[in-house]
Formats: structure tokens, C-alpha cells, sequence
């Protein structure tokens, strides 16, 4: 009995401060001294009358710890009292156990090995970090009421499994919205609801290709996608943007056909370039040619700076092979993790099937907050203090930049967005300068980082969204002192 | 000008009712009309203020949609008007505009071609249908208070895009309830946050496994896994369960070593056996040996009814290839999209990069409102209100079926969660029975769905949760009528 007793140590009954109750602990010591041989099989555990008197615990704690040793097999019962069993074939904990027994990385799939994105929440919030809207003035007062009209008194079926296409009120907002706004030529059906681009790309990679196929993607472009398809088990085809956009070799297509093409038309992410109707058009009649899928990611044109927003790509030709990828994360806030796609009405049958197997739906609450949202006219009224906001604030970037900027360099895009591209000369390089700026709490993003494999760019790509027009010109110095002070070490 | 406003037509601009502004519509028929080559390049459109007259708009409107069409390089502009440019290598639509140019069968990629659920949401509402929590008695007031509060006065930070691992207090309530309610062994760094079990997979199926290895999945077993598996890519291996759960033959580790491994050791889904202690340390030990993963999915163990939950693999042995997978569909309600892995700690660091790649993580509001409701003790206090209730809907099932049910079987399953499993006979094939059932608005599965590829079994899983207990009777009744019925037929 004594050795019992002092294997389980009071005090250790009593030491941990979280809410197992003491029986439940009871349990856990007795079973970790079975598992790691403290208590040897066949040893017989004291009568439970004994134990609950010797640890100061209610016999019926006793009681139940042995039950449940004896339901999953640490212990046999019989009449001469309870025995600890003995355990089959126990497997052996590593040799050292702070070391695992395989590196890390060879527990990694091989498609992942290259992943390995350090960005914080704390770091999105800097000055300069791109895609960030301006958070402070989302009408969160707007969103509460809707958010809470919708949960006042909610038919139990909207705590379910939801649509895998997402819920009717909103697809039917979204599709009046891109109608009217984007020139995206559909009907409610082909609009699906998803968790945000990412989720878009995820789906769209597994849903139209197989591991091994190709994905043309824009260089410099979105990592997102590059990501997206590489877990997908996609390849990856860097194909060169230039000032209009996507530009690839006519031999491209014979060499490395894509099953995916990823293209940024109104925007190109982050270089801001756009595509021509020429090259729009001629996008459109090879793709259908190579058997392959656009991507159209539309994700800033609601802040058109320089005039109406172009229509999207997917509107320009009759069941174009166009999939129209649209976001809530900078017209609304990221957190709040919707999206959509507009897919061609022959796939939309098919493609509920698919997403109903792949997709576990929720976030109902949200789907139809939003959906009021849009209906009464908040996210038009929205947009529209965002536009003159945004375009307020890139006019006073620009400004800075042209007072203190000091190498030479060019500012691409902002005709849309919330971001400028700034190239920079090949003695900054732009890694180096993001590193400094970092240091100092700014955020511009290198164009490194937007690298698909080709022709690697020298520049920073700086969001102006989420920073005050009033506090750009500091920033602006601040980011030239440290890129300054970065270059002198 | 005669040409050009029938063309235009008036009634055209005013018939639809979405709130397309005149000058937008008057671009978008203009655009039109020039892709189908109704206005053929060299046309010259005419002046502003004619058409406007024409067609009783404003100059300005006329004026706005006209820049926008050379915005775009459908018209030029020059000193003699407006002309419509020619337009390089237009692509052709389809021969006929209602067929799709390939079969959709061809548009969609080969690992989704098996992939066609056509659940709705509907169907998931009706009586007997598995895994659906009793939806009425969620409490949804101190749910919506809790939201509320996180909505009161948010940081804006909350907006923002946010920690891939999930929000810290979340991930601390979860670590502190499995500890102590599921005896695994975690340090909070351990715990991620995931959109549900369906994302948990996904994640691991993507992060821990290459397109062409193996998984192997409980035959039968839940279709999800199925699903998230062959999407990654991965060759599924079912193997078979007995009744004590997964059973693979010695020879499968050396004929179909697997990557992964995916089982319900605590209520086989659907079949309910659990998984006992020799059998799980057997597992974990050639599973180490072999390299691969085992992913436990705990996915109704809260719902415990004969006694104390056994303790979860993942703790059973120190730095075990582990993976646990917990969901609060069940706990809380599936709309709520969010669940949780317990990864080795080994594991934590490098998972915490490729995840920041691989997944935007939000959901901020209904995260930390979670662990708000964990903390305040409402999750305990809610299990605690479930277990009774889903006891009694279970035994009210037992009866039910002890009284109507007319041909030879075993009930299965039951000792915890949320459904039972019911053999049936060869000459009651239960694909028949279930497509009998919901014809009457009943929803029992059919064990086929369940099938993993290996040796077909006959019966029926029939959820009792979301059934009030006085009305299980009468639908255990409905439900014999029905099967006679089908079986007449």
C-alpha cells in the first residue's frame, strides 16, 4: 500500500489547478503508471474502501476510476480484487523525448515543404502592408444590428449544414451586384458562394485539375494562387506580365499547355497593369482552344480610381471558359471570410455535386447579415465613402513619395485598389529595404515575394488602405530613413 | 440613326427592373452589339447629344458611356466622332448557344469525377438522419449575447485577417476541455483551430500526404474522409472494421504501407464499436514503424452514455504519430464551421507556416465568442443538458424498434453520440429502404454510403438526436410502413 500511495502523492492530486475533478486525476496517474511500468501486470490495486481512506478521496471516486480502467483494459476485476493487466506489444516512446523520432520536414508532404509563411496578424496591421482595408472605418454598428436581427429569432435549420452553394438571399445579392457593377453576364445559379479567394482558388484547383497538370500563373502574382495550386498538386508556370497585363509567349501554349490559367485582367496583382480587350479576347479563344479554365480574380475593382470600373473578363463572350472569383475581404473586412465565384452555366449542375462532397457549408448568420447588408443599400453606401477615402489616401502617398522618395524608380498602377507598386533601382534591393522597413513597424511588401519563378522583379509593393492620408508623408520619411539605414549596413 | 436606336430600343433600356443605371445599360447594349458584330468596325456612332435625344437619356449619360467603350478599345475617338473599332481575333461562341462546347464530365478534373452529393439541407432536417445535434435546444440567446459582446466594441485588428492556429483564447479553452473531458495530453501550442472536421482533413490530407500515397479509411466509415482524401490526391485502402473496430490484416502494413490513417477508435462511424487498448497500442506502434499518421477523429465522444469517455489515443503513448480531431458541429451546431487538431508537438512550429500559407484564417467574432461560451461554463453546462436528452431519444429509439421493427437485425453502436447502426437481412437492401424512407420524409443512411470499396454491408444508421422522444414511436412506425411499402414495389 505504501508504494500505492506515494506513486500517487497527494499533494500531485491537488498540485494542478485546472477542473479535473479528483477521480478523473485518479484515473490518469493510475493509468500513466500502468502505461510507462511503474505498476507492473499482474500487481493487485488496493481494495477501493482502502485507497479512498489512504488518499483522503470519496470511496465511490474510487470506484469509478477503477470502472473505467477496467472498460478500457488496464485492469481485470474478478473476485479476488482488481489487477492491473497486462499490455500488449507497448510501443516505446523515442529514445529522447524532447527529439522526434523523423525531422520534421520529412513529416511534411513534399507539396508543402516549400510553405512557410511567417506573416502575422500584428504585421498586417503596419502601415504599407498591402490588401489591408481600412478596418476603422467599417460601419460595425450597421453589421452588429444585421448580425443580431438574424440571430433575434432563427429557424433551427439555419444552425445546420447550409447550401454547399451558399445561402439564396446572398448569391441573389451578389449576382444583382456583379451585374450592375462588375459586367459579369449571369444568372443567380451561377453564382456560388465560397470562404473567401482562397477557398475559391482551393476548390477551383481540385475541382478542374489533376496533380501533375499545369496552372499558368502571373509573374510577379499573387503567392495565394501559387500556393493554392501547389497544394493541389498543380505544376506552376510562371508566365511574364508586362505593361498590359498578362503576356505570354505564343509558344507557351504549345510547350506547356495549362489546364489553369490565374490572370488578374483588371488589376494586375501587384504590378496594377490592365488587359486589354485584344489580349482579353485572344485569352478567351485560346483557352477554349487548349481545353483550359481562366481564373478571373477581380479582388479590387470595386475601388476604381480613374473612372468606371472595366467589365470583368467573364461577361466578353458567350460561355467563355471563365470562372469570375469576387471577395468580401477588402470591400467588407477580412475576417469575415466570404467570397464568391460566377461559374458558366453548363458547369453548375456538376459543380453542386462536387462542392456538396468537398465543401462542409455554415456561416449562415454572416451569409444572411451580409445579404441585408447589400439589400439595404449599406455596401453601395459603403463603397462609396471608400472610393473618394482610398483615392484620398494614394493621392497622398503619391505626394510623399514625390517629396521624399530618393532613387529613382517608377509608381506602377492604382487605377484601382488599395495598393501602388514602386520599382526600384538594382543597388536597393527590395528584400532588403522590406527587412528595414520592418524593423521600423512600416510593412511594404518586396516584390520577391510575389515570385512565381521567372525573371525575378526589384521593387516594394505599399498599401496605402489602411493608413490616414494625414500620416502618410511621415511614413513615407520613416521608410526612406530606414531603407536608408538598412543600405549603410 | 434609325439603325442605331432600333437597335438601341428603348423599351430594352427601361424593361429590366434591377437598378442598372441608364447609362450603364446604354454602355452594356453598345459593347454588345459590337461583339456580336451587330456594329461592325469603321461604324461611326453618332454624336452624344443626338443620340441622347433619341433615346430621351441625358447628354451626359451618352457622353460617360462613350468614354468607357474607348476606355476599353471597343470605340476610338478622334476629331470626325466616335468609331467602332475593329476588334483582333474575336473568339466564336459555341455553334449553338445551349450546349457547352465539351462535356461537363470533361470540364471537371478526374479525382472529383465520383463525387455528386446531393444532400440538401432539407433532407439533413428530417427525422433519423445521422449527425445532426438536437438543433431546438442550442442555446441561442446567450449565444447571440456572447457575439454580441465581441461585436460591442471590436478592436479593429479583429477585421483584419488573423493568427492561421486560430485565436489564442480559443485555442486555450479547447486545450483545458480536452485535457480534462478527453484525457489528451496537450500544451495549448498543440491546439489548431479549423473551419470543421472537413477542413481538419483537408489540412492533413494536404500538409502530411503527396498525390499517389496511400490512406488507409475504416471500411465502412464516414464518406468525408473519403472524400477530403481522394481530392488531396491520395489512393484510398479501406479497411475493414469488426467489433472492436479497425482490424487490419498483419499482411496490409507490408502489401499497402499507408501515409495516413484514418479511424474513429472511440465510436467506429458508423458502426459504433470501440477501438480497445491492445488494438489502439498496436496500432500507434506499427503505425511509427511504417511512417505514417494516424488521424483520430473524436467526432461525438462528448456525448458519452455508458459511463465515463475513454481516454483518446493521442495521449496514450508520448510523442504518438497522432493527430486528433475534435468538432464542435456536434457540441455546439454545424453552422458554426469550427473545429480543432491536436498536432504533436514536434509538429507545431513548421504546421504553423505551411498553414499561414495554405489557409486565411477569420471567424474572429464567432471564435472568441466560443471561448467566451467555454469559459463561462454554458459548453459544460450545455453537454451536461444534451447527455440526459439524447439518452432518452436513444432509448425511446430502442424501444421503438424493439416494438415495430418486423425483420431480423442488430442495433449497433450507442454508446455515445448521436445515431444507431441497424443490420438488416439480404432481402431488405438498405439502399431500397432508405430511398423508401425518405419518400415519407425520413432520413435514416443507408450503410452503402459508408463504403470504402471493400466487402459491401446491409443496414440502416439511424440519427436520434435531433427527434423528440414522445415522437419516436410513431416515426419508428412511419418508418416500417415505408420499407413494406418499397419492398412491395
Amino acid at each position: 500500500m505504501t508504494d500505492l500511495t506515494l506513486l500517487l502523492d497527494r499533494r500531485l492530486m491537488r498540485a494542478r489547478k485546472d477542473t479535473m475533478p479528483r477521480q478523473r486525476r485518479l484515473y490518469e496517474l493510475l493509468r500513466q503508471a500502468i502505461l510507462d511500468g511503474r505498476l507492473l501486470a499482474g500487481t493487485a490495486l488496493p481494495a477501493s474502501r482502502v485507497l479512498a481512506q489512504d488518499l483522503g478521496l470519496a470511496r465511490n471516486s474510487v470506484i469509478h476510476a477503477y470502472e473505467q480502467l477496467a472498460a478500457e483494459g488496464y485492469v481485470q476485476t474478478s473476485r479476488q480484487g482488481t489487477i492491473v493487466a497486462a499490455l500488449p506489444s507497448r510501443p516505446k516512446p523515442p529514445a529522447s523525448s524532447a527529439q522526434p523520432e523523423v525531422p520534421v520536414g520529412a513529416m511534411l508532404s513534399s507539396r508543402v515543404q516549400s510553405f512557410n509563411r511567417r506573416r502575422t496578424p500584428e504585421q498586417d496591421l503596419l502601415p504599407f502592408m498591402p490588401g489591408i482595408p481600412a478596418l476603422d472605418a467599417f460601419p460595425v454598428r450597421t453589421w452588429r444590428r444585421l448580425l443580431q436581427g438574424v440571430w433575434s429569432d432563427p429557424d433551427p435549420a439555419l444552425l445546420s449544414y447550409r447550401p454547399a452553394l451558399g445561402e439564396p438571399e446572398l448569391r441573389q445579392a451578389i449576382a444583382t451586384y456583379v451585374r450592375t457593377a462588375r459586367g459579369v453576364v449571369c444568372e443567380v445559379e451561377q453564382v456560388i458562394v465560397t470562404g473567401g479567394t482562397q477557398d475559391s482558388l482551393d476548390l477551383c484547383a481540385h475541382a478542374l485539375a489533376d496533380p501533375g497538370q499545369r496552372v499558368w500563373i502571373e509573374h510577379p502574382g499573387y503567392g495565394g494562387a501559387r500556393v493554392a495550386m501547389q497544394a493541389a498538386g498543380l505544376r506552376v508556370v510562371p508566365v511574364p506580365v508586362d505593361d498590359q497585363g498578362l503576356a505570354p509567349a505564343g509558344a507557351l501554349w504549345r510547350r506547356q499547355p495549362p489546364r489553369l490559367i490565374y490572370t488578374t485582367p483588371s488589376h494586375q496583382y501587384p504590378l496594377g497593369s490592365v488587359l486589354p480587350l485584344a489580349r482579353r479576347l485572344a485569352l478567351i479563344e485560346q483557352a477554349r482552344t487548349a481545353g483550359a479554365w481562366i481564373l478571373e480574380d477581380d479582388y479590387d475593382s470595386e475601388f476604381r480610381h480613374d473612372g468606371p470600373p472595366l467589365a470583368a473578363m467573364q461577361g466578353l463572350v458567350p460561355q467563355a471558359p471563365v470562372i469570375y472569383l469576387g471577395t468580401f475581404s477588402k470591400s467588407m473586412f477580412p475576417a469575415l471570410r466570404l467570397g464568391f465565384m460566377v461559374v458558366p452555366a453548363a458547369l453548375v449542375d456538376r459543380l453542386q455535386g462536387v462542392l456538396g462532397d468537398l465543401v462542409r457549408r455554415g456561416q449562415s448568420a454572416e451569409q444572411v447579415a451580409l445579404a441585408a447588408f447589400i439589400n439595404e443599400g449599406h455596401f453601395t453606401q459603403h463603397l462609396r465613402k471608400m472610393r473618394p477615402l482610398y483615392a484620398q489616401r494614394q493621392a497622398a502617398l503619391r505626394e510623399a513619395l514625390a517629396r521624399h522618395w530618393t532613387w529613382p524608380g517608377e509608381v506602377l498602377g492604382g487605377a484601382c485598389g488599395l495598393h501602388l507598386a514602386l520599382t526600384l533601382p538594382d543597388d536597393v534591393p527590395d528584400v532588403l529595404a522590406a527587412e528595414a522597413a520592418l524593423k521600423k513597424g512600416l510593412s511594404p511588401r518586396p516584390f520577391s515575394v510575389y515570385g512565381m519563378g521567372g525573371e525575378p522583379r526589384n521593387g516594394l509593393v505599399i498599401g496605402y488602405a489602411n493608413t490616414p492620408a494625414e500620416q502618410m508623408d511621415a511614413r513615407v520619411r520613416q521608410l526612406v530613413k530606414a531603407v536608408n539605414a538598412g543600405l549603410a549596413r
